[in-house]
């Protein structure tokens, strides 16, 4: 009568397959430059203790130490009885003995190296500065570990440093405004893979995000009452400095200034104009074909700055002047991009000013700005940077550059003897599979000369859009973590199957130190089937992707115009699930082993996760609950049933030595085929790997994808 | 070879009715005074508009009335053409019309009433002031339901206003710190339920959690980093006051002080000593006797200010002036309770002090204090509140007294003409089901004419001696939502059974609005289980419960003394796990139905839910992850499933109509009667219910339970 629960047969071999990698000093990530590992342990009880050499107080590094002791605290529930370290912890017989040598603040360029050496009686962590130890902290909660025995580290000695000194995530938050508890834990999980650069976007068309004193009419008129105070930046700045991350605030214009705009509608190229704030492109009642679209974006005016008046420049000096005052990053990005200068040929002052000025065209009127704020911003003490589009012959070395469109443009800017930002490759919000960027071609192989003397390195960028406060944290995690191995490891640490391997364990040690990715995960699929349970969701959606590219962006405009205001919250399917499936990494891991040495294990792993799959559907359809009614969901679910049968009967033939027939190959091949249907800009994820069970050889996965 | 998945059998059947329930407008809570619902609906659609007819411009109702569309939205994802309500929506054909007589702040007492009307083509809603259509805007959209056909409302009419003017949640942010976030989700729920007072215990002991920029040394020795600034207080009070929740302070003295007293130990009662914020009584390494923690609380000298010197008053004069002007609220709380009085007898100064002023004991000591403090607030235009022991004759009559412990003090109080405030039956931190606080005897019929006059309300409390930000919402909801009807519904309104039947509804709703109880629990058993699934855990954890009383609080003392310093994040078995099954509720309806009337509907359900409960411990056993290391986990889910299967024994003879033998009875009473045992602080709830499948009777839930 009693059952076996088969979900459980199923998790029991997943799970030991993620036991035996945490067992593995290797799930670092980032990985360190150096690291043996050799048997014995260094055992964790109570009684631990950390002590702290150093000659400077430092606040900072007291304060990393404590946290660091909470998550071990957390973690391992031994109830330390070190409540807290101070400065008078220096005890040389300490179980964590942390030797710094310097304070140090956020500074980009300096020595974050750090080394830690772990023996059966205690731990030493050295590093010539705050930033380098706060690291190594990082690393010391990573190689944490536990068996039937209890917690312990395992004997090793590691010497790490950074490849790139800018190791950045750059946050829309003028899109969706992103409240600030969200924030703060991106910034904790920037930390856990030692990224050193949040990069804040806080003006756009659709939103105004921070407090003006001086002009308070921007955040007034421009947001929708959604925006930070100067108080709560300040906070969040302290917030960020303690976790050894550095805020780069980002005031994009001379074009994507709405939020500008509807405070001081003067400062625009077109007079007259009032703005509220909202999309640059209102797409209307009427849905658009995708040519339409791409037809707009070049040819309608936009809201963009008169750069032919004196008082914009009145007002950007005394506006830079209160942010450089209030952030103290050396950089202020400006944006500059996308700027079509058709709200500037359509004004016939600006065009008088142009010929007055002899001044081209509307690139070399877009360079004049460029060249106006960047003096403004000297003033301020400030470097300027922006993105790729700011670009000029004349512009002053010290700028910037961030390249995100046209990789060419790196060596362009590198070459003109600018310090150069890399974001292409590392948009997130393409909604890529990690792997994408992980093999980023500009930072897969050692850079070139030129380039490596000026690439300060990357940042992910993640646009806003499709993110607001409902998904910001599966929008960016755990993908991140994987451009944050790109930007600090060697460039010989390039295994995308082991990257992935010790991603999922960092996805949940992100999880434990407060992430909500999971969390926010679950709750949509629990708002997706309204109060009903998730489990049967749950494993249709944890092998869903939203559309690559610009794919889902598009068919907002196209199909549901009103779903495109971006004021409604972010829910739907597409919304709700995870952006690259971690249940496909594990079900191609398998079946990747099966058809190299076809081993019971993977079998009966594989085989269960293919039941799951068959049976997901009948269970949505007679289980109540909103999913039921959701016809892009329920279509999917079928897909993945038939897909899941498919590669059922496949592994029955594999189990049963028997050669499939080519006509029973194309068949199968043909009905898979129908179920990579896109439905609700959500598609099935696993579906090559169920190929490969029918064809019997796995496809290499692609090295890109279409944008639309 | 495909087999249907056990569990989702049983969701099925669980979610059977659960549907049921969301289709019945009765899921609303706190309950209306009245409701008429009738044959029909009035239907959701993309056209939805909502217009606002209001003499007064009101930021407040207008954030209201976005914010209500903004969680439409999220729940239908119907993507509203109406973007945001503006003054310029005032259309009469609106399908949401709001009318609105006054503008309105948050006060204590006013009139809170509203009226809503759906018909087939509109909804109406009605009140005299912006507090009321804030309460009716909640009302509304728990009217929201869907069936095959979509989202709609049921035509109904309500009538309602609140049976108590003070519906408040006090918060201890002091013995950890509840960071603003949490606060913020809590005032989110606090409006779903209609509750209007949030009471925040500032300072204790263990912290003192707020700025001062008077006494800077208050937060910097006193709070290890962790308080609010004054600027999030201020932003903490607007977001409040924008749901209809006043914010009323606490500074706890004269004891409780250690906060105060590590930056100002000239304000403590024992000369010369200094202080570090932490737990009133410290445990030492050792393990205490229970009775060993009562003799202390009584003998030992508590930290406490010194009431004989006028310096005492002075720094409490500014500081109070300081915390008056930044808090709108018409009342400070000043706590004055638990002085035991021993640092007073102690200091040969204090009694001296006494003898010259003929105080006969300390508790006129304290009388004293309380009058002196009172005359400070009075002149910065403040009324007094605080705990009952701050009652005495004297006391001018416009104190509110808070009662706690001694539920007669509610007639002494009213008697000597005081407004007061229950907390008595309502302290959440004593782990007690949702029931117990419904059911609270000082609320539960209608309260005798003298206290009616003077009773304002009530409010339900959670110290943080258990809780962190870690777990306080799961530790305080959804409980408080049956505490919020208490004091709104209609003293009619108390069926436990009907109340749990909603409460199921609306945790979902918190849950959909973003309140992390849900989610947070289940990061618990994450962590539990160290990254490894947490299915068969869940269906362990979801039928725990924490043991009741003081019982967890003195097991850390008198067991794992480190685990006391309240430093240590809250993350074991008993923090983790839900303080009310919801799943004992389910069953115990399930059992309750079907020994009345044993249908299949029932016997299906009962039987899945028993087979998962016998089937968990192998389970768990079999699987890896970091539960399976965890000795009272492992004793639970054995007991749970030894449980389980006499469960299904006796399942079985009732639906095989065999009359169980009295030995057979008295055999597996035993059992059960073992599977009771605590570990870890936590124990199995469903208990009882199975019992009642033995010996086919369905004891009533005890009406208390002992605290120690």
């Amino acid at each position: 009568m009693i059952k076996k629960l088969l979900p459980i047969v199923l998790l029991m071999l997943l799970a030991a397959t993620a036991n035996a990698q945490t067992q593995q000093v290797t799930t670092l990530m980032p990985m360190p430059k150096s690291i043996t590992v050799v048997d014995g342990k260094f055992a964790l009880t109570p009684s631990f203790t950390i002590a702290v050499k150093t000659d400077a107080a430092d606040a900072t590094l007291y304060f990393g130490v404590n946290r660091a002791l909470q998550t071990l605290n957390r973690r391992t529930q031994l109830f330390f009885k070190q409540q807290r370290i101070t400065a008078s912890d220096k005890a040389d017989s300490a179980s964590l003995l942390i030797t710094v040598r310097a304070n140090a603040g956020v500074v980009i360029g300096q020595d974050e190296s750090y080394s830690i050496t772990v023996s059966a009686k205690q731990i030493k962590l050295e590093a010539p500065n705050t930033t380098g130890a706060l690291h190594g902290l990082e690393t010391f909660l990573q190689l944490v570990q536990y068996d039937d025995t209890g917690y312990y580290l395992p004997i090793a000695k590691i010497n790490d440093s950074p490849r790139f000194v800018w190791r950045g995530l750059m946050i829309d938050v003028a899109r969706h405004f992103i409240p600030l508890d969200v924030i703060e834990r991106n910034i904790d999980a920037m930390a856990a893979v030692k990224m050193n650069v949040l990069h804040l976007h806080l003006s756009d068309d659709e939103g105004f995000r921070i407090e003006s004193k001086v002009f308070p009419e921007l955040q007034k008129k421009g947001s929708f009452g959604e925006y930070f105070t100067q108080s709560e930046i300040k906070d969040l700045i302290a917030y960020a400095k303690k976790r050894g991350v550095m805020i780069v605030p980002e005031f994009d214009m001379p074009g994507h200034t709405t939020g500008f705009l509807a405070g001081y509608p003067s400062l625009s190229a077109t007079p007259g104009k009032t703005y509220m704030p909202g999309p640059r492109f209102s797409p209307g009642d009427k849905p658009m074909g995708l040519m339409d679209i791409m037809k707009m974006l070049s040819t309608a005016p936009t809201p963009t700055f008169d750069p032919s008046k004196e008082s914009t420049y009145l007002f950007l000096n005394k506006f830079l002047g209160e942010m450089s005052a209030l952030f103290p990053s050396p950089y202020i990005h400006i944006g500059a991009d996308e700027n079509n200068g058709v709200a500037w040929k359509n004004n016939p002052a600006i065009v008088a000013f142009m010929k007055d000025k002899k001044i081209a065209d509307t690139h070399a009127l877009q360079a004049y700005f460029v060249s106006r704020v960047q003096k403004i911003l000297t003033k301020h003490h400030k470097h300027t940077t922006g993105w790729e589009e700011l670009l000029s012959k004349d512009l002053p070395k010290d700028v910037a550059v961030q390249v995100w469109q046209d990789g060419t443009k790196a060596r362009s800017a590198a070459g003109l003897g600018h310090p150069v930002i890399i974001s292409n490759g590392f948009y997130l919000d393409l909604f890529m599979p990690a792997y994408i960027h992980y093999q980023n071609y500009l930072f897969a192989n050692k850079l070139e000369y030129a380039l490596a003397a000026k690439v300060l390195g990357g940042e992910a960028a993640q646009w806003a859009e499709a993110m607001d406060k409902n998904n910001a944290e599966t929008r960016m995690w755990p993908r991140t973590a994987a451009i944050a191995e790109r930007l600090w490891s060697p460039v010989e640490v390039n295994d995308v199957d082991d990257m992935y391997r010790r991603l999922a364990v960092l996805s949940r040690q992100l999880d434990d130190i407060g992430l909500q990715h999971i969390s926010e995960y679950e709750k949509g699929l629990r708002r997706l089937n309204d109060g009903g349970d998730i489990i049967a969701l749950k494993t249709l959606a944890d092998v869903l992707s939203p559309v690559k590219g610009y794919k889902k962006l598009f068919a907002k405009m196209t199909k549901t115009p009103s779903a495109s205001y971006q004021t409604a919250p972010l829910a739907t399917l597409s919304d709700v699930i995870m952006v690259d499936s971690e249940v496909k990494r594990k079900f191609r891991a398998l079946v990747k082993s099966y058809l190299q040495s076809p081993d019971h294990h993977s079998y009966e792993a594989i085989n269960a996760m293919l039941m799951q799959w068959a049976n997901q559907y009948a269970d949505l359809q007679s289980m109540p609950g909103k999913a039921q009614l959701n016809a892009d969901i329920m279509r999917h679910a079928k897909n993945m049933s038939d897909a899941g049968f498919v590669g059922l009967e496949a592994l029955k033939k594999w189990r049963e030595k028997e050669q499939p027939s080519a006509d029973w190959i194309k068949q199968q091949m043909a009905k898979l085929q129908r179920t990579k249907q896109v439905y609700g800009e959500a598609e099935i994820a696993v579906i090559p790997e169920i190929e490969a069970l029918v064809n019997q050889k796995l496809a290499p996965e692609p090295t890109s994808y279409p944008m639309f």
